[in-house]
């Protein structure tokens, strides 16, 4: 057994606007420190054939959470190329939400692809994955293609209490889901790296909160602002009583040398349970981003076949002043746009009764990464967050603010 | 230190009837998944005399815990054959309480053995225990027997948080009990295994609510129905308020070859505070089970002398395909019956002044498990359970219903 | 990764008066077991100039936790004589507060100091710490003299939920503070070892709970009576609104061969901010202790330089009667004085606008520790305990009580 270790304190300074109108929600956001994530445990192999891992999380969005589960799971791989997998943990479902948390160029994934990924995937889902990934015509001096399928069946996450003491009821029956991702990626040596890939969730039954409850069978799209130091939420669909909810994402990403380009386009469409008399339209929404990345030490940020992603640099040299050497840098910068409404109508109006006014939210970020060794990083961001959110009788809510970030990461 | 795992994932389908009377309670049992056990720690050797374990709980039943103290103890061995424990841990009260959760035929011990081992053992209780076990007659082709004695003084079990956010609050003074259990086992060679043995709780004084509280000595016999996905319990006396509270049960079992079959008998009695100016009498419950194993690929199930106990098989191949092997299996069946009634009356009547109408519980159920490999199982259980229930006004509040469940379990 | 625990159980009796007046408060504290401790995890160096440690607590006072991070962090090592600490960790602020819990000569640490680090310093405190040490004067028989020096930017503790589900919300915006301690200890050879030191707490903006909550700046001191099995607070200023709490301490040591004397004094000061219309006069509050340990198989305390404390001895022998080694034997006691009243006015008369009736507690304890070897050590701790306190009306709710109290410890 190997002893993992993921550790990212966060620290943040919310520059917001003095003279908010009294309507605008959270207009102190929290200044202050956060251990985003504290997770230890355990990987390995077992009879040659299994692997495993089983790492607990002791971190959490806006405050620390009690000690709960992360992932627990087993993967048989003799089946090659096949991995067959099972337990909790976070299905492969996306470009960005495929990256691992330590190896981002930004301190959060990007909003459209946080909430695409919480319908039927996300952090400690249980599931039965499939997993499979290869090659394509393996040129010498040429082209050649990398290929990476993954399909899942995913039911619940583990149930979660956080420092405010909140947790999640028992349902009366659990969500069940079905989960599927297909990407190629060509490249050509060591010169570039391009990939292509579609994603799709569908949550072919919400949890079920019980006969007693309104709305049913919830479902509901929400992030925080691409910062968690506050754990604030600034759009939310709310609760929405739904048959089932989908996503589709297309997903495009390029290196070139020691440059990146990466970018993904969600729609998430929610099927709505007839619970009045008067059927409702059923509401969709959509969310992109496009961020780049520039190792400014040369370095490049590799590919990962078996996962269908990019991963952090392999630093030249670490941090050893005494030998002038100062380890990685890297610049990053994002920009993205999360709409979660629908059918919002206009300033000063009552909402629709099928609107749903969850706002939308454009985040435009930059981001410097300091390597010093492969276990310590620290990220710098700089976040501009726009939202523009009307409440139910049409007034504004939204704000635009500033924000800067430091986080000190210690993983192995 | 040897790091230490116990995972068990169960997924569960509960067949319930759809006209079910409106004042049956439960009537829609949560479908799912659940982390029933998600256990990870240490154990290990200190100074050659004292041993060690330090065991976190983060699964839970119906959903999962925050994380907790499983196990915190330290033995010293050095005064053989007796061995005195302290700290946090599970005492040694019977044969199928004492049986590892890893190993057990079934996916959940009993109803009847659950129900004793938590009036003054169980898990999490502080104890001090003092455990001996020897053998009379080395006898090479004869018989000989195994004997295993333990007693202990027990206290309070480690607060817990579940997913709910619920807790216990600190009581004024903390329950006091001792136990005991004493067994014999007559053995010839490697052909059968007999064990015989009897066991005793009383808990001399229970958790002091506090003057205000109503009641403040609370007692209460309660399982959840030999399946945990959903969290629910089917059958509970209540918090009685109780002088004291006691158990006695009796065991049985009998191994030859690939078969095994076992049984326990149990007497709960409580002993009533006066409370108001009329006393009303002790109720006392009793409960027993019958369990048989059938070892497919023809290991056996050997007896554990120093826990006086019969463990899981030790299987001859391990899960290779390629080579033709694909682990042992093991059938399992199990009727169990719980009556947590006293002076319940008849249907359609109030309940006595002095009736607990806990209810009775029966439960038939067969399994099917898959031994891979030593660390890795799969167990199939079928249920059928009947629970026959009044509530205060005579009305049944019970119902029978099917279920299926499989656990996925990892452990080393 | 080096794999860390301390388990500590204690268990307690309460010797309270039977006849107390009805006004007093908590007349029945829990007689009972509590896990103090439960801590796990690892610590380690990371590229030959990082040190990190990574603690996860499952314990608590009164009840066990859920668990949390107790220590997550990073120092850098390489710029002697400094070492630089970034995470969650316990400052480094005073002689007391300095000791390792598993090394401490009596159970708890005395209540003047306790209050004193939780000001900005104590348990889980986000901070930026910089500690140096050294030595002048290296003469081989005559006198020299250690230095110790630290300084810390602080900020917020990380979230706990207790065993009854409490928990803080989140703050509009978290604590600062800065801290800093001073320390020099002569020493000749291997007779005796001196210690004198200063410190300072300076709370430089206390957790912002809102612009509704009231008081909108609290700050807080109180302690448990220097045992923990139940985990009342017997003493307690209330929640002050502050603009800035301070903390100043003076330290003094000596140890001759076998003996070890200690003492330090605390002045709190706490600066209000203005609520009302009328200014109240800032409130200062004193505590001091004297403690005193003679190891009675002859081992001593040594000082640690690097901390500015003295450690547990390290024993000569462990426990094993067949050779006649019992391990070693310590006697502590202690004297400690925490008076959080000010103003508080005399007995039967109502409390002055500014007064606050925190109480003062005055504790008389007597030790005896047993250590079987390094990892396992047992403590007897006799308390006599006397509160003094006022309600709002100027009835006295406090109580003197006897305690008794045992501690089973296990730690590597």
């Amino acid at each position: 057994a190997n002893v993992r270790a993921i550790v990212m304190l966060d620290t943040a300074k919310y520059l917001q606007k003095g003279n908010l109108p009294s309507a605008v929600t959270n207009r102190d956001l929290n200044d202050g420190t956060n251990f985003r994530r504290a997770r230890f445990g355990i990987d390995g192999k077992l009879f040659k054939d299994f692997d495993y891992a089983l790492i607990y999380e002791f971190g959490g969005s806006g405050a620390e959470d009690a000690g709960h589960i992360q992932e627990a799971w087993a993967q048989y791989t003799a089946f090659k190329p096949w991995r067959i997998k099972i337990g909790a943990f976070e299905p492969n479902i996306g470009l960005a939400a495929a990256v691992s948390t330590s190896q981002m160029p930004m301190m959060e994934r990007p909003g459209p692809a946080e909430v695409a990924r919480n319908v039927a995937a996300g952090d400690t889902r249980s599931a039965l994955q499939v997993t499979g990934n290869g090659l394509w015509g393996e040129g010498d001096a040429g082209i050649a293609t990398r290929w990476f399928a993954s399909a899942a069946i995913t039911g619940n996450t583990v149930g979660v209490i956080n420092s405010t003491g909140s947790a999640t009821a028992q349902p009366n029956d659990e969500q069940t889901g079905v989960i599927g991702r297909l990407a190629i990626a060509p490249f050509s040596s060591t010169n570039w790296q391009a990939h292509l890939g579609v994603n799709a969730q569908l949550a072919t039954q919400p949890n079920d909160a019980g006969s007693a409850a309104n709305p049913r069978y919830p479902i509901q799209l929400r992030d925080r602002p691409e910062l968690r130091v506050d754990g604030t939420r600034l759009v939310d669909t709310g609760a929405i009583d739904a048959k089932t909810a989908s996503v589709y994402g297309a997903e495009a990403g390029l290196s070139v040398q020691n440059f990146l380009i990466e970018s993904e386009y969600f729609k998430y469409k929610i099927d709505r349970r007839l619970t009045g008399t008067t059927p409702l339209r059923n509401p969709d929404f959509s969310g992109w981003y496009v961020q780049g990345v520039w190792v400014l030490t040369g370095e490049n940020r590799p590919y990962n076949p078996a996962e269908g992603r990019f991963d952090a640099p392999k630093q030249n040299y670490n941090f050893n002043p005494a030998a002038g050497a100062w380890g990685a840098f890297e610049l990053a910068a994002r920009y993205s746009d999360l709409d979660l409404n629908y059918n919002a109508g206009s300033a000063g109006t009552a909402a629709a009764p099928d609107a749903i006014r969850g706002g939308e939210q454009k985040i435009s970020s930059v981001g410097l990464n300091w390597y010093l060794n492969p276990d310590i990083r620290f990220m710098f961001d700089y976040l501009h967050v726009d939202v523009n959110r009307f409440n139910a009788a049409g007034v504004q809510v939204g704000q635009s603010y500033n924000a800067l970030a430091l986080r000190s990461q210690l993983t192995f």
